[in-house]
C-alpha cells in the first residue's frame, strides 16, 4: 500500500495520519478546518516521538504528507480511504459518496465511527460493498485495537484487504461477522462511563477517585487480560462456572443503575469540568498527551517481553518490519547503513546524547549490515545470529538532541566464525565525526548455545565484502586500546 | 503492626495473607475449609515470585503464618483482622461479631465484601465503630487499589487506621465518605461484566473476542489513567466540555442493553464455559496466575518510570522500604556504586539486552562514582565534568528482561585531568560476568568548552580512590584492543 486518502483530520484523523506517515505510506488528508495542518503536525510529533521510544526495528522512510481542498481529491488514486468525520451520519455519508465516485474500484473505505450502522453510511456510494466500518481508539499511532463490522452491502473481501491493511501498520483487527450497534469496545466503554457519570452525578466520588478506582486497581489488569479470562482465574482451581455461581447473583444487586442515562444537565457539566481541571493540576493536553504516550510505549514494551497481548503484536510488527527491511534497507553509499535522529530520551543531563545512544546507532547499522549479508530476521529465526563480543568506542564529538546523524561501516576483517568491523558515527548537517565504534562479532548458533562457523552462503558475502573493503584505508583510531599514554 | 487476623483463605483471603507475609506482618488464618493451607500455599509461591521481580527495595524478613481453628483465635492479640469470606450477610456478620468479642479495643476490622452494605456486617459487632469496609482487587498481593467504605456505625478513626495499615504494605487507599452500594470501582466492573454477557448472550462475540476488544484498545490506557482524564485528552485542545458535547448524546443511543440484565441461563453458561475453555487452551488456572503476575510486574515497572498512578505508588513503597531498612541496607562490597534491573524496553529482537544498555548501566555507575568524588548535579551545574572519551566494552554473558544486575567498579589510574576506570557488569543472582567496560575521562570545563585539570578538592578524592584501587589487582580483560587474534 502506498496512498491513503483521509477524510477529516482531528483528533482520530491526525491519529491516522501519523500511523500511516511513520509506516512508510503517503497520505492525502481533507479537512475543511484551516487549522487542521497545525493540530495534525502537533499530533504527528508526539507521534514521531514515541516512535522514537517503542522500537528498534527499522521503520521505513516516513510517508510524505499533503493537505487536499476536497474529499475527491483525497480519494484519486489511494488505495485505501479511511473516513473519520464527526459522528453525524449524513456529514459521513455525505463525504464517502463524494469519495467514492472517484476512487479507483479497488479502493478500500473504511469509517472510524464509534458506533454508527455502516449499513446508513454506505448506503450513498458507488461500490458500497468497498465499505467497511475500521473503528480504532484513541491514540490511534500506539493503541492496536481496530474493530472491523461490515454494513448489508459489504463484500467479505473488503473485511479481509481492510484487515491485511491494518496488520501491516502493527494494529490488531477485531472482525465483527454482522452489523451491531456500538460494535464491541464501545458498548463496554459505554456501560463503564455511563455508570462514572452516574458516581459523579450522586456525589459518591469525583472524577479523579473515579479514576483511580480505574487505574490502581481494575484498570492495570486490563491492559493485559480482559474481564473474562481474568474472572476464570479469580475463579481459583474451580474455574469459571465456579466464579458465575458464586458471583452471578451479583449482578442483580442494586449496584448499578439499570434503567437510567443520567441526564447531562449543566450542573452535571459543570461539576465534571471542574473536577476535571483539579485532576488535571494545570498541565496542558499536550503534557498530558506526552505523559500517556511515554506511560503506554513502555507498558507496551512491558507487555512485548511476556509476548502477551499488545505486546505481542507490537512483536510481530517488528519482525515484519525487519523483514520488510531485508536486504533493500536504504542505502546512502557503499558503507552507509544506517541513518537516524538523535532521540530526545537519548540526552543525558549534560545536554548531550548519553555515551550508550551511539552503540544504539552503531547497533542498528550493524544490523543493517547482517541483513546485507544474508543474517536477518528469518536466519535468526531458524537460530543462527551474530553476536557482538568486544567493542571500543572513542568520543571525538557530542551530538545535541534531533540532530540527524549516519553511520559509515567498514570491515577490517574476517574469518569463518568473527567480524572485525568499524563504524564512524556522523552528524549529517556538517559530517563533523562524532565517533568511531570499533567491534568484534561472533557467530553463534544460537540453539546449541555456542560460537559456530557461518555457513557457506553467509561466508562468502562476508568474503567479498572484506575483499572489497581491503582496498581502503584503515581508519584513524582503529586498533586503540583503552590507556593513560603520557 | 505486627500480627493480622484473617477470616477466609480463599482467592482474596490468600491474597491478603501473601501481601501481609510479604511486608513482615505475622499472619494468623481461619478458614474451616481443609483443604485451604495448601491453596494459601501456592498463592504464596506466586506473590514470592513476583516480589522478586518487583522490586530491588530490602522487603523486611518474611512474617510467620499460622493456620487457627476459629475466628477468635485468628482475632485475639491481632493489631488488624481482615474479613474476606464468601458473599453471604449473615456469614460475614457472625464471623465479625465472633472476633470482636475477643478482639482488643483498638483492634481495626475490615471486610473484603465487594458490595454489601457494612453498616449489615457490623450490625452484630462489640464495638460496632472499628469495621470498615476494605475491598481489594485480584491479585491482591500485587494490586495497590483497596477501597474503604464507612457503615452507619464506623469511626472516622477507624478509616484513617486502616487507610495506614494499607499504605504501610504497599497498597493505595480510596476513601468514599459514606455508604453506597457497590462503592466505586465494583459499579464500573459490574456495568462493564453485564455488557460484556449481554455480546456473549447474543452471539455478538465470543469471550475471547470481548476480552481483546478490551486489552488491546482501551484496558491498555486504563492501566495509566482512567476514563475522565482520557476523554479529557480525546477533547483534544478545547478539552473535556467540548469531548462532553460532542460524545455526550450518545449516552442515548441504543448501544446497550440499558434496561437488562442477561438471564444467566443453563445455555449462557455453557457457552461461556465452552468459549473460557478454548480461550485458555490447556493453561491450567495456576500457569495463567503466573503468567498475569509477571505481565502485572512488568506493567507496575514500566509506569514507575513515569511515576505515573500505580507505578507511583511502587515507587513511594520503595522508598518506605529503603527508609525502614537504614543503614542496613545490603552492601555488596565497596566498589559496588549501581544496582539495576534489566527494563523492558532494553530488549532487542533476540531477546537479549541490547549492547548499548550495558553503557547505560555502567554510566549510571560511572555517575555515582563522580558524585562520590564531589562531582555532583551542582558541580555540573557550575560548569566542570568529567566526559568520557574512550570505552572498551566487552561482552561475556548476555542478559534477558526482568535480571538484576549490580556493577563493580574499580580505578585503574588517574592524573590531572584523566580518569581510567573498569567497570564489571555482574548479574545478582548467580554473580555470572556478564559485561566488563573500560574507560578514560577526561575532566572538561564545559563553560570553556575544553579539557582543564579537575580543582584541588575533586582531585584530593581522586588521588585517595586511585591509591586505595592500585592494592586491587588489575582486572581480568584490562588493557585490550579490538583484533581478530589468530
Amino acid at each position: 500500500m502506498k496512498t491513503v486518502g483521509l477524510l477529516g483530520g482531528g483528533v482520530i484523523g491526525g491519529g491516522w495520519a501519523a500511523r500511516f506517515l511513520l509506516n512508510g505510506v503517503d497520505v492525502r488528508l481533507y479537512d475543511p478546518d484551516p487549522d487542521a495542518p497545525r493540530k495534525v503536525e502537533a499530533m504527528l510529533a508526539n507521534a514521531r516521538r514515541a516512535y522514537g521510544r517503542l522500537t528498534l526495528a527499522p521503520l521505513p522512510e516516513e510517508g510524505s504528507l499533503s493537505y487536499v481542498a476536497t474529499p475527491e481529491e483525497a480519494a484519486a488514486d489511494a488505495d485505501f480511504v479511511q473516513e473519520s468525520a464527526p459522528e453525524q451520519v449524513e456529514l459521513k455519508r455525505d463525504l464517502l459518496a463524494a469519495a467514492s465516485r472517484v476512487a479507483r474500484p479497488d479502493t478500500v473505505f473504511a469509517s472510524s465511527t464509534s458506533g454508527l450502522r455502516p449499513t446508513l453510511l454506505q448506503s450513498a456510494m458507488d461500490g458500497p460493498e468497498r465499505l467497511t466500518v475500521g473503528h480504532p481508539f484513541n491514540p490511534v499511532y500506539l493503541l492496536p485495537l481496530v474493530e472491523l463490522c461490515p454494513g448489508e452491502s459489504t463484500a467479505r473481501e473488503t473485511l479481509d484487504r481492510a484487515a491485511e491493511v491494518y496488520r501491516a501498520v502493527g494494529m490488531k483487527p477485531l472482525r465483527l461477522e454482522r452489523e451491531v450497534d456500538g460494535f464491541i469496545a464501545d458498548r463496554l466503554l459505554e456501560a463503564l462511563w455511563r455508570e462514572a457519570l452516574w458516581l459523579v452525578n450522586d456525589g459518591v466520588a469525583t472524577v479523579e477517585e473515579v479514576d483511580d478506582a480505574i487505574r490502581y486497581g481494575p484498570g492495570l489488569r486490563w491492559s493485559l487480560m480482559g474481564t473474562f479470562l481474568l474472572y476464570r482465574i479469580a475463579g481459583g482451581e474451580d474455574g469459571v462456572r465456579h466464579f458465575m455461581a458464586q458471583f452471578g447473583p451479583a449482578l442483580q444487586w442494586p449496584w448499578t443503575k439499570l434503567t437510567d442515562v443520567p441526564e447531562l444537565t449543566e450542573e452535571l457539566l459543570a461539576t465534571i469540568e471542574r473536577q476535571s481541571d483539579e485532576q488535571a493540576g494545570g498541565r496542558t493536553t499536550g503534557e498530558l498527551e506526552r505523559l500517556r504516550d511515554d506511560c503506554l510505549v513502555s507498558v507496551l514494551q512491558a507487555l512485548r517481553v511476556h509476548d502477551v497481548g499488545a505486546g505481542a503484536t507490537l512483536r510481530e510488527y517488528e519482525q515484519a518490519l525487519l523483514a520488510r527491511a531485508g536486504g533493500n534497507h536504504r542505502r546512502l553509499g557503499p558503507l552507509v547503513l544506517h541513518e537516524t535522529r538523535v532521540a530526545p530520551d537519548w540526552i543525558d543531563y549534560n545536554g548531550h546524547a548519553h555515551e550508550s545512544s551511539y552503540l544504539r546507532v552503531t547497533g542498528d547499522a550493524t544490523d543493517a549490515l547482517l541483513r546485507s549479508i544474508g543474517v536477518d530476521a528469518a536466519y535468526v529465526e531458524a537460530g543462527g545470529s551474530y553476536y557482538t563480543v568486544e567493542t571500543h568506542l572513542r568520543h571525538v564529538n557530542e551530538a545535541t538532541a534531533e540532530e540527524r546523524l549516519y553511520v559509515t561501516t567498514q570491515v577490517l576483517g574476517a574469518d569463518e566464525k568473527r567480524l572485525h568491523i568499524f563504524h564512524r558515527v556522523v552528524r549529517a548537517g556538517d559530517d563533523e565525526l562524532l565517533a568511531t565504534v570499533e567491534q568484534v562479532l561472533l557467530h553463534v548458533d544460537a540453539v546449541a548455545g555456542r560460537a559456530a562457523p557461518a555457513p557457506p552462503e553467509v561466508l562468502s558475502r562476508v568474503r567479498r565484502l572484506a575483499d572489497a573493503h581491503a582496498a581502503i584505508p584503515a581508519p584513524d583510531g582503529a586498533g586503540r586500546r583503552v590507556e593513560l599514554k603520557r
